[in-house]
C-alpha cells in the first residue's frame, strides 16, 4: 500500500532524540536538519522527501510523542530575548523595539542576560526548550565558541533568530549589520584625516562582529599601505586602561585608535584624560557606539552607530513569521542592515 | 458551635469581588485591606479578626473560589518588572540586579515597558493578574496619577513592590532613594560654589521623585535666601531645548541649573554647546544621572547617582519575601537608600 504524505502523523521532532534523527539521515543520505524538517512537515521540504523520511521513521518504529506535540502547539504567547548585557545602549535600544513589535502581537517578552557567559547561555536555552516560549531571539555571549545549544533549537523546530552577534557557520535566520564595510569606512576616515599609525582595539576575537570589524580595518590599512596593530582587550575596565596606556606610551605609539566596541572608546578617553593626551591633536579616536551622549564628550566622539531599533524590529518580525509558520524569503534569512558614520571632533579637526 | 480559625477554608481574595470586600469591611468596621488579608489568612491579621471576618463571610455566603485559589498556588516561577523605559541607564542597572536575584531563585523575569503611558501601565497590570506571574515590581509612568490599578493588587493579595517612582499615598512595599535630601545637598553644593540664581528643571510634577527633588531644592534655596525658579519640561527633547534656551536667555538668566533627571542635564549641555555658553564659567550644572560616561562630558558633569543596583536587589528581595509568604519587617515595607553626590567640573571650578 503506497504511503501518502497526508496519512502520516506529524512527527514532533522534539519527541525524537538526535541519535534517531542521525540514523534516519545516514540511511537516507540526507542532512539531519532535512530529516528533522521533513518530520515536522516543513514547507521547505518536498513532498517526496517527506514521504521517504516518514516511511522509514514509521518502519523503524520512531513514534511521534503526542504530549510533546501538543506542548509545541499550545502557544505560550511569549518570546524570549537572550542578550549578553543590558547596561549597554545598543542592547537596550534593541529591547525597546523588540518589545514594541511583541506588544502589537499581544505577546509577552521574557528577558535573559547571559552576562557574557557561555555556560549560562546554554542553560537558559535548555530551560526554554520546555514550551515556556514560542520563540527565541539571541545575541550570543562573547565566550560562546560552540553552537550546539543553538543547533538543538533548529533540530527541534523551535523558532530562533540570531542578531548582531551571530554564530557564523550556522544556518539560522539572522539580522546583522555591515560590520566589515562600516569598519573599513571608519578606518579610511581616519586615514583621510591624516592618521598613519592606526591601532585597532578589539574584544572577544571569536565573535562574528569582532572578526568582521577587524577584517574591515585590515582591508583599509592594507589598501593604504599602513601597518595593522591590534590590541586584544577584555571585560575588565582597569586592565583595558592599563593595556591602552601601555600602547599609547610604547615606542610605536599610534596616532589614531579605532575602538571596535563603545566600552573601549570610553576606556581610551579615560586614559587620555588621565595622561593629559589631547584628542584629536595627539590621538584621533573613533569607535562603534550607540550612546547619543557621546556627542557631549570632550571632544565629541566620532562613532559608527548601528541601527539598533531596526535590528530589533526586523529580528522580531522574522521570529513571528517563524512562529506563525509563514515562509521566509531567502533575503529574510540573512538580513544585513547599514550602520552610519557620525563624524565629530575626536577623529580630526 | 464556635468557629475556629483552622476550620475555615482559606478564602482566595481574588475570588471575591471588591464590592463584597467593601460590604464586609463596612459591617465589621474594618479597612477593606484588613478584610482582604484576613480572608487570605495573612499573618499580619490577628486570629480574632480573622475569625470575625471569616464568620461573616461564611454567613453571607461569600464562598472561596477553588479554581482561583489553585491558580494562586500554582507558581509560575516568573516575576514581572514594569518600567517606564529601558533606554535609561538607571533602569537598565536596576534590571540587571533584579535579574541576578531572580536567577538565584530560579525565577524567570518578564519585562514590560509602560513607555510613560498610564493606560498602558494599567493594561499590563490587568493582563498580569491572571496568574502568569507570582509577583510584580513596578516603577510608575510619569503620566500615572490614579493608583487604583495598583490598589487592586493589594486587595487581591498579589505580591507587588514599588521602586523609585512610587504612588505616595498608597501603603505598598517600596524601595526609594532619599530624593529630598539628595536634592537639598546638590542645591547647597551649587550655592557653595557661588551660585545665586539656581533654576530647577523638572519633569512630570505628579511623580513622587519630582516632588521630593523639588522639595529638597526649595528647602535649600529658602535656607540661603535665594529665589526659586522651576522650569517644567516634558518628554520631547526639541521642546526641552527650546524651553531651556529661553530660560538661559531671559532677563532673569540663571547662573546655575539643577536638572532633576539625566535627560534634562543632557538637554542643557546641548543648548550650551549650541549657544557657546561656557559651563561652569557662565552656567553651573548639576543633575541626577546614572550614566558613568558623564565623567567624559565637556566639562565632566557633576551628578547625583542613585544606587540603582541596590534598589533592584532590595526590591526583588522584598518581593520574594512576599511571594514566599514571609513576614516583612516594618523597615522592609519602606526602604530608603542613599544617593551619592559626585563633584566634577560642571558645578564650579
Amino acid at each position: 500500500m503506497p504511503f501518502s504524505a497526508q496519512t502520516f502523523p506529524i512527527f514532533a521532532a522534539d519527541s525524537m532524540d538526535n541519535l534517531n534523527l542521525k540514523k534516519l539521515a545516514q540511511e537516507l543520505g540526507l542532512a539531519v536538519s532535512t530529516v528533522s524538517r521533513a518530520l515536522r512537515d516543513s514547507h521547505e521540504i518536498s513532498a517526496d522527501t517527506k514521504q521517504r523520511v516518514k516511511e522509514l521513521a514509521t518502519k523503524w518504529g520512531f513514534q511521534p510523542n503526542p504530549h510533546a506535540s501538543s506542548l509545541r502547539q499550545s502557544k505560550s504567547k511569549t518570546i524570549a530575548v537572550i542578550i549578553p548585557e543590558i547596561e549597554n545602549n545598543f542592547f537596550s535600544q534593541v529591547m525597546n523595539s523588540v518589545e514594541k513589535v511583541a506588544e502589537q502581537k499581544h505577546y509577552h517578552v521574557l528577558i535573559y542576560l547571559s552576562h557574557e557567559d557561555y555556560n549560562r547561555e546554554k542553560e537558559i536555552l535548555n530551560i526554554l526548550r520546555n514550551g515556556r516560549v514560542d520563540g527565541v531571539l539571541i545575541s550570543v555571549a562573547n565566550t560562546t565558541s560552540s553552537f550546539d545549544h543553538l543547533l538543538a533549537y533548529r533540530e527541534m523546530g523551535i523558532p530562533i533568530v540570531c542578531f548582531d552577534r551571530i554564530p557564523e557557520n550556522l544556518d539560522l535566520p539572522r539580522v546583522t549589520t555591515d560590520d566589515t564595510s562600516a569598519a573599513f569606512k571608519a578606518t579610511e576616515h581616519l586615514v583621510q584625516k591624516g592618521a598613519k599609525r592606526i591601532a585597532f582595539l578589539s574584544m572577544a576575537a571569536n565573535l562574528s562582529i569582532s572578526t568582521g570589524r577587524k577584517a574591515g580595518y585590515e582591508q583599509a590599512v592594507k589598501k593604504h599601505q599602513l601597518t595593522a596593530t591590534t590590541l586584544e582587550c577584555g571585560a575588565d575596565d582597569d586592565e583595558n586602561r592599563q593595556l591602552i596606556g601601555e600602547l599609547i606610551n610604547s615606542p610605536a605609539r599610534p596616532d589614531a585608535i579605532f575602538a571596535a566596541v563603545e566600552k573601549l572608546a570610553i576606556n581610551t578617553y579615560e586614559v587620555c584624560k588621565q595622561a593629559k593626551i589631547k584628542i584629536p591633536e595627539e590621538l584621533k579616536v573613533i569607535g562603534f557606539s550607540n550612546l547619543s551622549a557621546t556627542a557631549l564628550f570632550n571632544p565629541g566622539l566620532s562613532t559608527i552607530i548601528q541601527p539598533a531599533g531596526e535590528i530589533g524590529r526586523e529580528a522580531t518580525a522574522v521570529l513571528f513569521k517563524l512562529i506563525e509558520k509563514k515562509n521566509l524569503l531567502a533575503a529574510e534569512r540573512n538580513i544585513i542592515l547599514k550602520s552610519s558614520l557620525i563624524e565629530r571632533e575626536s577623529s580630526g579637526l
